[in-house]
């Protein structure tokens, strides 16, 4: 079985290696061209065009950052769509609006050809382990064929239901990562205005009902300014505005999510977007006139 | 060494009960008389006032609910201060306002008392097994002296810094907790609107960056419809009441804190006020139409 992945950043870089690792044979194409040379040089197969890569391949993956991307890679001039072999496969592991998913999906039946949304949870480390988890929307029996490569690059997959759900999954999930990461900024900053240790706050809320995986994985960020990006500011906050239109199509109210998506906003606005997502806090230090390692470093 | 406790309710009983259990000589009231009777029959020796436990202690543990209630137990009529042996500490695990702990304090200190802000994380089975978190804010000697005690009550104890400091902490906990469930609540109620089985979605935030403590104590809870509280939604209410008004004294901004105060006033106003507090969802559930163990059980 050919595998193409389309798509060669962060995230699907190490994805496509994975596969190749696996022994499977690997078609790959991306708009930046350097991107393909270090899988090139490990084996992959170099296609000129999204319809190259589908003319060679049973399954195609698509990683990419935005709607529009994945409706012109798809759907687009030298598109998959125009390379499609019979029972060709598209999986599409983008974080995208369930409505072009939806779209995208049903323009690729008429030229029967299968996709699946399938989203993943984790980041660049995850990605090179090969413990994602996919979340998984489609026909199951699509589903079904494509688990040896879910089981190669992720720990766990979950079959959700038709075209859209592994989006809806996915942006909802998001959302609440997002506003406990919130939380957490507003409760720190709060804390440690208030003059406590941020070092000893950590340790009382992990110990109970306040903790959550955003304490566990950016109060060290936090504390030490380390805001290399492990999730870019600017994609949650994109994600967040997907959510938001979501929301607004369920005719759902999602209060949380509405003023969270903007102080997003605000962090983009000062800059804070293509640092980590938990730069977020730089706002809430602003707004209160601190710094939360400052008074760490006072603390001792 | 003799204790007092003061205030036997869901969490003052089973304290009060641990610290008779390790061999202490322990004095108790409460102003409803017969929350009395289970703690006497064990052997606590009962008083019939806050006066006449001071009279009796070294030690004095007061659990309240809410900030006037400290003060009358403490500086009203025939309160502790009344009763103050020489060297008396009053330790408070009230959930009560820095401002009234710093004030009870310094009250006390004028009538040679030394008192302790020692809030608590964990709620009714916590107090029960004796594996309370306690934050505690006053002078460190003092918070020696009694570190005995938190040790019979709780697994953990952290001296936060000088008085309030422990409210402070109780707070900004609370209100991280309060903004997490809502978070849960929100997606929970998104994922569930657009047809994803609530057991599915669970599972998968449970396995990344969304998974929060939250979710974990809640989700059965919300899909059983489990109301019955382990901590009620107009106690958090309270709480957020509270840290709204740290967050005015310190000058900082929480958006999201104050919308969440928001929707917990709505839970209370429809009716769940003595419900547990992941009662909300169902503000939430309304807004959407829908009800979260429908959609589970339209999955199966």
């Amino acid at each position: 079985m050919k595998i193409g992945f389309i798509g060669l950043g962060t995230m699907g870089h190490p994805m496509a290696r994975n596969i190749l690792k696996n022994g499977y044979e690997l078609v790959i194409y991306n708009r930046t061209i350097e991107k393909m040379n270090a899988l090139e040089q490990v084996g992959a197969i170099v296609a000129h065009s999204p319809r190259e890569v589908a003319e060679q391949s049973d399954i195609v993956f698509t990683m990419l950052t935005a709607d529009a991307a994945v409706e012109e890679v798809i759907l687009g001039e030298d598109g998959v769509i125009y390379g499609a072999k019979q029972d060709l496969i598209v999986v599409d592991s983008s974080t995208i609006s369930p409505a072009t998913s939806k779209k995208v999906a049903a323009e690729l039946v008429k030229a029967d050809v299968e996709m699946l949304d399938a989203p993943v949870t984790g980041s660049e480390p995850q990605a090179i382990e090969g413990t994602l988890t996919f979340m998984v929307g489609g026909k199951k029996e699509i589903y079904e064929k494509c688990l040896p490569l879910f089981n190669i690059m992720g720990k766990n997959s979950y079959y959700i239901g038709e075209h859209g759900k592994g989006s809806y999954t996915k942006l909802a999930n998001n959302s609440l990562a997002a506003i406990n990461l919130l939380a957490f900024s507003e409760a720190m900053t709060m804390a440690a205005k208030a003059g406590i240790d941020p070092e000893i706050f950590v340790k009382v809320v992990s110990g109970g009902g306040a903790r959550s995986a955003m304490v566990e994985n950016k109060a060290d960020k936090v504390m030490n300014r380390d805001f290399t990006p492990h999730f870019m500011a600017q994609l949650l906050h994109k994600d967040l505005g997907l959510a938001a239109d979501v929301a607004k199509e369920l005719e759902i109210s999602t209060p949380m999510l509405g003023v969270g998506k903007e102080i997003f906003q605000i962090a983009k606005a000062k800059g804070y977007g293509a640092e980590d997502m938990s730069a977020v806090i730089k706002c809430y230090e602003e707004w209160a006139g601190i710094t939360v390692s400052k008074i760490k470093e006072e603390a001792k």
